[in-house]
């Protein structure tokens, strides 16, 4: 997760002798391209032509690597989707307390709506597609809504948590990460690690939870 | 701000001798009809065929009322960044000390995004929109982020905000209370209220705020 939002993909159509790897290269370039292109533009004011223009190659060479727009947008919100669950899988993984596996996800979270699939995710979605994509990518989101639910169900549960609506707090705690991926910018000047930590100190101590009235054992990140 | 989502307006093309106050009355309900439509469908995939039909009426009739498409979505995010504005004059107004304008600021916030044009702010808002009508709601927006910040710097200078970075803490809170316009359902069992309640608990305590470790002096909400 180390790639940053706009960074232009290594020039996949130089020669060489491995095909299959060169053809996923050059399909990964593809839809990063057009991830990006719909998160700048939005959806329905994109076009294809756009996208080839932004690899350099032609219209027919795109469709060779993807059928369809709607396809593109497919693949790249299931993507991003895809490394929101892996990235929660990892998380879950490393083992730990609730309260540490759920900051974990949520800096994961933060570095993925920044990057172009996951912003994708945020800023278009599975709203243009048809119904059955649209279901598909929707019980995706549902799974994901549902591993922070349990993340905090757990924490209140150990103890690290305070006792609150487990589905309202994942969707306060989604909403504010996610909606990062709408205002960020990859030229601007905030890197997605230190919005991350502003953005969790909030959501794990609150606006308030540093005060003097209440001192708090581990040091507030800056 | 008691309406609630989709409530069908009161039936302006009823007869009656107040002519002016009729016609702002059914401008009134095409706007609103467009912004539920709008929120619902998306901006693309919404038609004025399909304003009329929601509302009885003819595409002239709509017609007579508003100019274009355009121009319907440029009305309805302005309403919805005027009550915005409003809400926080309003708040302002009040006077108290910045955590308690915050607080209700963000309960405003929560109201607004839950009902037609607060939710067509969230859902459409400007990006489908030629330049200058873009650049118009976005200075609006920008104005609206401001407000936010500067509340919370006054909060940080009374004692009642940790100190925190003011323009991320700011995207943090906007963020979690905007999403809820993107989830939240005028026909499912969840209250405005109820979900600001959470949300701000959230947000200003912590998930961890209200823990044994670090007793507070006023009782969570719930």
């Amino acid at each position: 997760m180390a790639e940053r939002g706009k960074a232009p993909p290594a020039n996949p159509w130089a020669p060489t002798k491995d095909r299959a790897g060169q053809r996923a290269l050059k399909r990964d370039a593809v839809l990063r391209t057009a991830a990006q292109l719909f998160s700048e533009k939005g959806y329905a004011a994109s076009t294809l032509d756009e996208v080839a223009v932004r690899l350099g190659v032609s219209k027919p060479t795109v469709y060779y690597y993807v059928d369809s727009k709607d396809a593109i947008l497919f693949e790249c919100v299931h993507t991003g989707l895809q490394m929101l669950q892996q990235a929660i899988r990892d998380v879950d993984a490393a083992g730990g307390r609730a309260i540490d596996k759920l900051e974990a996800a949520m800096r994961a979270y933060v570095a993925i709506v920044t990057q172009d699939f996951g912003m994708c995710v945020i800023r278009v979605g599975e709203d243009p597609l048809p119904p059955a994509s649209r279901h598909k990518l929707r019980r995706m989101k549902a799974a994901l809504d549902n591993e922070f639910r349990e993340l905090i169900r757990l924490g209140i549960a150990e103890g690290s948590i305070a006792p609150c609506d487990p589905k309202l707090a994942a969707f306060t705690v989604a909403g504010a990460l996610s909606w990062i991926g709408r205002w960020y910018r990859p030229d601007g000047d905030l890197a997605p690690e230190a919005i991350a930590d502003q953005a969790i100190a909030v959501l794990t101590r609150g606006l308030c939870g540093a005060l003097p009235a209440a001192p708090r054992a581990t040091p507030r990140r800056r």
